[in-house]
């Protein structure tokens, strides 16, 4: 049965050209990786569907002008007319508040974690759709964070090393190896690529103080956006630099607090009082600057509203994993002169979103 | 000699609250790290200059409501007047086409640049300025490219490991591990956040072909925009999805082909025909595709051009660093049954602009 191109509807929406890069024939992939074979400017740049017919589920094309031919299923050409899968962007995520999690935090022991790939699975999906979960029951040897992160992905090695110890410390570079409380924010902005997974395992807990605190980052940026939209804008569009300096490292990164995709949705939130350095004037002068105080004074206590602060106390054993490009993580001062032991390392969500995808994949195919 | 506000013209352009922010003093900021003290929801919404008053070559300011005082540097307020440094961004690289190197490419012995700061500096300059540079006389041993990227950062693991071999393979999951030619690329789009800095160190050569070709992407981008603005604005605005997938990982990532900052300058370039998956069709249906597609065939030509290409041959001992956000390379065919061995590993540039300010730091200090 022979169709012209525009009588089948599957086709309609789909530009030649589109349907031509998109053939999956031999000669345009490779059997092997999947791999595309042929470069754009390999193509003719004016192309055309001579021909089209049913085949089966599929749809054959001949193209003009070479002849060459394609077959597309009809299933995978319906997929193509969903929006793009920017799995980092806010559509793609739960937003929560604290009340979200009244009932029950995301959470699961280490050993069940390692024992049931499906248990591992829920974890990650929680890491990407809420931006963290926790484990219960992870050993309390030195080290073991690094177990934890390379269940999922890789460890992200930065100039705190492998693998960071949170405690006090007699001359610390950095506040955070104080007991001094620590103001909601996210690790790292001073770095670009930022580390975007977070994992801190407790080894021992302070007699007091030392909580933890939770913010989810793009839900309040979105409610910044819904109450204050300029705000929003304002901090979407101007570049800030963090900068951190100590004896062995010297970073600065400069990018917008809020960052936005293309088509404005929420990608990343950057937020940290300590490292953050007061945006220079640029063309619009002291009426920029008065302008960029004021929404980020607005973002800052959305941040800090007690109801999107999600609470707990991390006990020996807990480990914390995090989305770094999205929530912000904070904790209470505590005494100096305690136990408090946090161990950290970094990680990267593309590691954990493959991972995701291999249990799935292994699930799958044991059915 | 007291000063009313506005009677300072140092002071002139900065906001109030812009300089309360910016305060230094031990109350605002940490003493041993530098890092700020106090949110800023700790500070007045309305602050304001109540007296200012020359102090040496400073400018001593008390703040209302509260009667905070702050002392700033004259040289200090001078450097804020710049625009804020971001230099991933095009302003701060020196775009380059291949006749821009006939002369001489960026390139150190090995030993010379273990041997000494100066030079070991103006090789990672060239990497932030330029996007590349060689070494020459690494040690044809295994693994020595991770000692490489050890002296000017981090490694970033990945699936392909801390080291990988691209050598042809009898099962190859990624083109990379065939004798074919590979067109200008940047590697791991698929990966978010991308590998920022990428290592080739070659062990042995074919006898024969395997030559490398690098192009500025940025040159290639800034030519575009110049040429056809509105095939750089649809690559811009338009996220593409990149994938791979193997036995051991599933990896995607959607960006758009150019990254600019807010202001719209380039910033990143992803470029790789083998894993861009075809966009889906959004609003602009068709229309939109053939737009799309005319700025991609545009952006490759651009990218082709034989004057932006330049080539050289990777001998034994030979290690090319490069930005892979912003340098794309290439490779031409060989004989796939020669002996062509390179080894590889990614790194960060956030690293390698760390490494390059303790250098400069440290030769400060020895004058």
């Amino acid at each position: 049965m022979m169709k012209t191109a525009s009588s089948d509807p599957a086709l309609h929406e789909f530009a030649p050209i589109w349907l031509r890069d998109s053939c999956g024939c031999p000669e345009c992939r490779d059997v092997g990786s999947g791999q595309r074979l042929v470069s754009i400017t390999d193509l003719p740049a004016d192309v055309w569907l001579t021909t089209t017919r049913a085949v089966g589920d599929s749809i054959e094309v001949v193209f003009g002008p070479d002849g060459h031919r394609g077959v597309f299923s009809r299933d995978w050409l319906a997929e193509q007319h969903s929006p793009p899968e920017d799995d980092r962007a806010e559509d793609a995520k739960r937003l929560w508040a604290a009340g979200d999690f009244a009932v029950a935090l995301p959470e699961r022991s280490w050993p069940r974690y390692l024992a049931s790939e499906a248990d591992r699975a829920e974890c990650l999906s929680a890491l990407l759709r809420d931006g963290f979960f926790l484990l219960r029951d992870v050993p309390c040897q030195p080290g073991t964070v690094l177990s934890v992160a390379a269940s999922m992905g890789f460890v992200r090695e930065t100039n705190y090393g492998r693998l960071f110890d949170v405690r006090v410390e007699a001359t610390p570079a950095n506040l955070a190896f104080t007991g001094l409380p620590i103001a909601p924010h996210t690790d790292n902005p001073y770095r670009d690529p930022v580390p975007t997974v977070q994992l801190l395992h407790c080894l021992a807990t302070a007699a007091e103080g030392g909580d933890s605190g939770l913010v989810d980052g793009f839900l309040a940026a979105a409610r910044l956006r819904a109450a204050d939209p300029l705000a929003f804008e304002i901090l979407a569009r101007t570049p800030v630099t963090f900068a951190y300096s100590d004896a062995t490292a010297e970073l600065r990164a400069t990018r917008p607090m809020i960052g936005v995709d293309p088509r404005g949705r929420i990608r990343e939130v950057r937020f940290n009082g300590r490292s953050m350095q007061p945006p220079r004037p640029g063309r619009e002068g002291r009426a920029g600057m008065l302008a960029f105080y004021a929404a980020y004074r607005a973002f800052t206590e959305m941040i800090m509203r007690p109801e999107l602060m999600l609470t707990f106390r991390l006990g020996p054993g807990d480990c914390v994993v995090l989305d770094n490009t999205r929530v912000l993580h904070a904790r209470t001062g505590f005494d100096a002169a305690g136990e408090r032991h946090l161990q950290g390392c970094y990680a990267d969500l593309d590691g954990v979103a493959s991972t995701l995808a291999l249990l799935r994949r292994s699930r799958k195919s044991s059915r």
